[in-house]
């Protein structure tokens, strides 16, 4: 019969272990010390990825300055490699936000990695004096360097899948931009009618915020690359040997495939969260652009018979559980809401940024948590959006049309020809009788009929400016 | 020839200060030291009476308890009443933002009432050996309990503005809501067509909302009625005598007019911010509703000819520099950015009340910079959109029952009758056809004519919901 | 062999539904239709009780109106209790973050209850012509009255769970304030040595935070007790008959035990957020003051000789990876994480309030979310830091009576008998000697040594404000 | 006897002008519209020179395309060179926050500047036939190219300052650095000692901070550059002539200085905000670095006796009115609440930005007051920080290298020689005797004394980063 748990030791005193939890007694204490969200970081595989990464790499340094045995650094890079291909991230059981700076999760790295490599070396879990967790897997590291480095890497690897939902979002508009290119319409600015346009510009720009966002992103996502590996406790590199942060940092840019830089004030990097907020600030920006984008689709296809009307957009679930028939934009509206998130996400990420001390921000858990949050929620919102909205709207192009041969927002157009003070007496007239402008231009004289017939092609009242696709 | 200057010492060394300033050098380098936002203490005039209140009232109780000379005491009474005759209010010349918890600003206080009593007393300004800034003016008092206390006073007096404007509001909605009670229109969800209402039953959901922000206001005002005077430094009371603290407090109130109550707890009290966190929190409450408001007014005048039109908005400019004739809906514009600085200006003021530290929160002044901007501008808001707005809206009656007949979500009334089921075909028919829903249903025999034209009376449309007036 | 699926219908076409689902075809295209944030609504416990409950106040109602019959209405009564049981769970599918504005979480639960009831009353599930999910379960109702009660309900069970882990932190917080009444120490004014206070009077400070704020919290939560059950769409209360909305709010008062009300404009209280924003608002202000108490006990235990080294947190575990033998505050720590989070979800709920538009806010599931979110990690916030760390800190009593005798904070209790004058000189004298201000005062004839000796007892210094336990 | 007024006329109707005022009857409407914050435009110089060069150069372009006689355009030209100069900016009244998408900005300018050509051209003011405020003056142009493009120039201006005056910051900081390069300390992590560092390390991550937020902000600023004008009512360049958008920005770019281009789609750049966002979200980056710098300062200056007291800032005030000789640090103040101000700014501005709807973002003018703010108090802060606080810091070298001598953290660095256990060990004794690390070691025999006291050499303990300079 076999023990079903083992003994371990830390600073405290001793405590009995699962016998088959990779984790220890660190582990232990900290899922006991922060039952506060109920989500573990086994939620988080970007991160877990990038820390198998950080251990890789730093056991691939050690060895190669000599300060870690073949064996051991092997054992380590195997068990490090099991887990980026997916395997043992259940045992990563700390919640995602707690106290101490991230120690938990490193800590919870640590023991993993050492457990399982024990485990390859042919030792029992938990036979730490073969390997161990903090001597030789945390081996010339500190949770200040490996904690905030591996967040980095997690945050790249999420903001290439936002990348890449937004460029599909983009097309969607720029799609939609070339088959309502002809469709004349008109122009909004206060909800009230302006001048006239084409759907197809309307659609074109809301490709062209994507896409300027996603530049910004790609810009900001370029500042995450600058890591603190080698910085230890607190940025003098204390126990790092000399040539270890170089070499980590380069095993760990070959593991993970990114440009990764060492940062050149490892003091300064190691207390600093402004990448964090840069980013997070872009991600709000992003926000904001895409619940502006989904307002106008909830109002530009609002009615069907007391809105606007000016498009539809594709039925996805019935809308109502009273009022039959009834279908509601909830594709926008759940972008809407992830937008909110990510708003409030950003002034979390700034309060948390703001309240590092010293030579360390303890709460970039936090920063983890919130910043994960909105990139996956944004990339989800994006793609759904794209696919479920976007892609199947249509166009009422007939009556768009009769609202623009009928508005009063025509006479600009006329407003060289015959001033902007006639105009405003022609508008006023129509406003008050409800004619049209180009009748009561004809009736006044104001301007021969083939003139003002020139004056109102659509090619013309539309601009020049085409949808970008 | 008389000296253009007056020589004063403090903790730094000697200044030249100008001869006719009522300000010392305490105000001086005040002013030297924060140079920020360009705007003094003179700027809040609520603030600067509370502060001579507050001078007044200790003065008093000083007197009472033996502590201060009966003409010193008067001298301070005169200069302190001078001021809120609105007196000597340039000479409040620090920057409302500045470091040091309030300290200048009670300084500043607390020279020119010296000064100005000095005179009083037949002397000149600066002989300060006759009746003395801190030892007299400032006695059983540190800037921790001043400072407090005058922003919670000068926040009641700029309350009660709000509310009275607040109620000119609601009157204004509630006056339409009973103008506009038989104006049948569809109500929507999610900018949908929903079920028939009348307009008045929309703007007397404006007025309750009004209505309801004014009692949750009242209610947080209640808290700002607590004060810390007596507390001195940290809330011990050190240096202010036994009683002095009730009998500043009961002088406080008489002269103000205000029910003050001493805090409990004067530690906890000179610490805590809650209760402007809290003021702060209702203020953006109604900025919320004043903004959703001011979208719903902005969104049923749009137009006027491809928008919603349901109601018109009075014409107070015009709109455009280059769209002759263009009317747009600046009132409720200019409304809702007041909100979104309200609610910015919570974040601004939530940060600075967690930033407190141990015995003290050193960030009141940006605190009460922001709390003051919030009410005075969100008071301005809501005359102005009462005055400048909703007096002057009026309905498009005719064209909001055509709506109503012509609407698809009649048939939700239809519901118990035909079902759920039934229900939804007519609507997905009438939808695809353009027909109407009593047209059909009366073609498939699903309700005879009488029975369906007594479902579709426009009174059981709307409900029984009478406007609030 | 029996089938795997049943084929369900809905306005959009037929779709096949797992045999044993209980939910249905609506709730099917909305799981599709979601996949932001992998959290269904199953891990709401409180929102899916208070949807059975509102379920089965409904069908109470409905019975006793006469418009549902006994057999029905008593199978959809007991398939709620076995929800509300805790059975059933896990059929709560969709994910919390929705478009909709709730519908789709109302559908998922009518769906739920009808196919459970289905089931009791002898018929497969899916055989909606026996009862149905809109036309029997959703009775007289509308998502709009369902899920914003629902909702209030689940806010209300939540906020006491709140409130009893506050009154938790508040006993250890007075518990601490009653061991420490006699241990003298500096108070600090803007982190300088101010005035002598006790460590008592310190943490009782801290637990007057938690008391008023529990008020607080206690009156936002009555707010919350107005539902709109009885709206039905927009608040005209179309298809629900005269008394339903009396009668279903009785029942739901007696289901839930709580002291419900029904809004007294119902049109107003459909479209209206304020209470949440209200509630919100609170919840910031008890995370104000939960991380400014945790700044200041991360601040006073800091060292252990580099630092203020006035209190002992007790020690939870290893403090580092890499510095042996380090502590960390880290339940301090992860709380200011939490209120970190709360405040960020105010600017979230604020937006998606500000966002309704005409009749309904349909951005009302981010708001239970987030408002879900900071009420569960603060109440969870508010036990750990009471019983993991309040509860076993210590004090270093005789260093902190040392640094008030070296302190030359004590010349302020000497202002009253040298005058401020004298006292600055003796303070800038300490400051630049290093000596004391007892000996200085002695040594300059400033006081007779009785006289010192008796202004400078411990408990003239710290005032008489006592500990409030 | 001269008239004291002239009449004017609008859509409204006529209005009596005071005689000698530039500005006309719609910014007299404007001036009654909005009473909200009494702050003027006129309080904004850059702003007003922003729109005297965007007249100027429209006017020029207009004159370049045949639009505009020669007489007119350089009569415009000289008028806005006027206000260029200095001039007329009292004329500018409208209130800052304001509706209408700044159309009343633009109306005022257009008013002033042609009532000033008017005057040139030897006519009065008013006599608008001969030169006409939006058919001369706003040729060719629309408020909302106009507004969008003054704001974007101001905003290069006002950030133009800042980046200077962080410069000035950032050399201050890395004096410090210099200065205090072999100044030994313990570094903390968590507000508990850590690892040895040097003062000068401490103060080079400050600098460095800066220079790295100026990089972002410079980058932010390219975005700034980008302009619409040209595009009209909404992008589209209806009543602009082909080439117009080209010949303005090249005449705009010259009387700027500035590297100014126009937008590649004017739809989408007339309707977009995100640069604006984008800015602010860097402004917020700032202001979270500057205020964790402030609050480290404030830290490290606590005491004289019962704080951290490593640092000495220099006095600039009395920092109590009751406290004799108390010295407090109120520059780091002042700047936290700067930071806090603008934090709140970010989110006003981000909902502003959020609630543009269709074609155009009607709140440009709480954007463009904002971020003003936080640009113009940012830069106040970051002098006053360099010149009153930062230059004038000293050193308590002596008690600082104690501190060091005394410290466990010691013994981190004896980890890689004794190994994580025995050094966890040593720490838990030194702790509970009170002990030295050196002598314990020593004592255990762990360690030979000469190899100690190599690994303990301050330059090994403070690592190998150089201070930045």
């Amino acid at each position: 019969m076999t023990a079903v748990t083992r003994r371990e030791h830390d600073l405290l005193g001793d405590r009995d272990i699962p016998a088959d939890a990779y984790w220890g007694v660190h582990t232990l204490r900290a899922t006991e010390n922060f039952p506060i969200t109920g989500t573990a970081i086994s939620a988080y595989p970007h991160l877990i990825d990038a820390l198998a990464a950080v251990k890789e790499a730093a056991a691939l340094a050690n060895e190669e300055l000599g300060l870690l045995e073949p064996a051991k650094a092997a054992a380590i890079v195997a068990a490090c490699r099991e887990i980026r291909d997916g395997k043992l991230h259940d045992q990563f059981v700390v919640d995602v936000v707690q106290g101490g700076a991230g120690t938990s999760t490193n800590m919870n790295a640590n023991e993993v990695v050492a457990n399982r490599a024990l485990e390859l070396l042919g030792h029992a879990k938990g036979e730490y004096q073969y390997l161990h967790p903090n001597e030789d897997v945390n081996l010339s590291q500190s949770t200040n360097d490996v904690y905030p480095t591996a967040v980095k890497i997690a945050t790249v690897f999420a903001v290439r899948g936002l990348l890449k939902a937004m460029a599909v979002l983009q097309d969607s508009f720029a799609r939609k931009a070339v088959e309502f290119r002809d469709v004349l319409k008109m122009g909004r600015t206060q909800l009230q009618d302006a001048v006239p346009m084409t759907l197809g510009q309307e659609f074109s720009a809301y490709a062209v915020m994507v896409d300027e966002d996603r530049s910004r992103l790609a810009e900001a996502v370029e500042l995450i690359h600058e890591i603190n590996l080698g910085a230890t406790a607190i940025g003098t590199g204390l126990n790092a040997p000399a040539g270890y942060a170089e070499s980590a940092r380069r095993h760990l840019a070959e593991i993970t495939g990114l440009p990764l830089v060492t940062a050149a004030n490892l003091v300064e990097a190691t207390q600093d969260c402004g990448a964090f907020v840069q980013m997070s600030g872009v991600l709000k920006r992003i926000a904001v652009k895409l619940s502006k984008s989904c307002n106008d689709l909830r109002l530009l296809s609002s009615g069907p018979r007391a809105g606007l009307g000016e498009i539809n957009l594709p039925p996805v679930q019935a809308g109502s559980s009273i009022m039959p028939g009834k279908v509601n934009p909830v594709i926008p509206e759940v972008v809407n809401q992830v937008a909110f998130e990510v708003i409030g996400n950003d002034v979390t990420i700034t309060m948390a940024a703001e309240a590092g001390q010293l030579q360390l921000n303890a709460f970039e858990p936090i920063i983890l948590h919130s910043l994960s949050e909105s990139l996956t929620h944004l990339r989800a919102a994006c793609l759904t959006l794209a696919e479920r909205c976007v892609d199947g709207i249509t166009a009422n192009t007939e009556e768009l049309r009769r609202t623009v041969e009928n508005s009063i927002g025509l006479v600009t157009a006329l407003n060289p020809h015959i001033g902007y003070t006639a105009a405003t007496d022609i508008a006023k007239e129509a406003l008050a009788t409800g004619r049209g402008v180009a009748e009561l231009v004809l009736e006044k004289g104001l301007l021969p009929a083939d003139t003002l017939a020139g004056l109102l092609r659509p090619e013309v009242l539309a601009g020049s400016a085409a949808p970008v696709v």
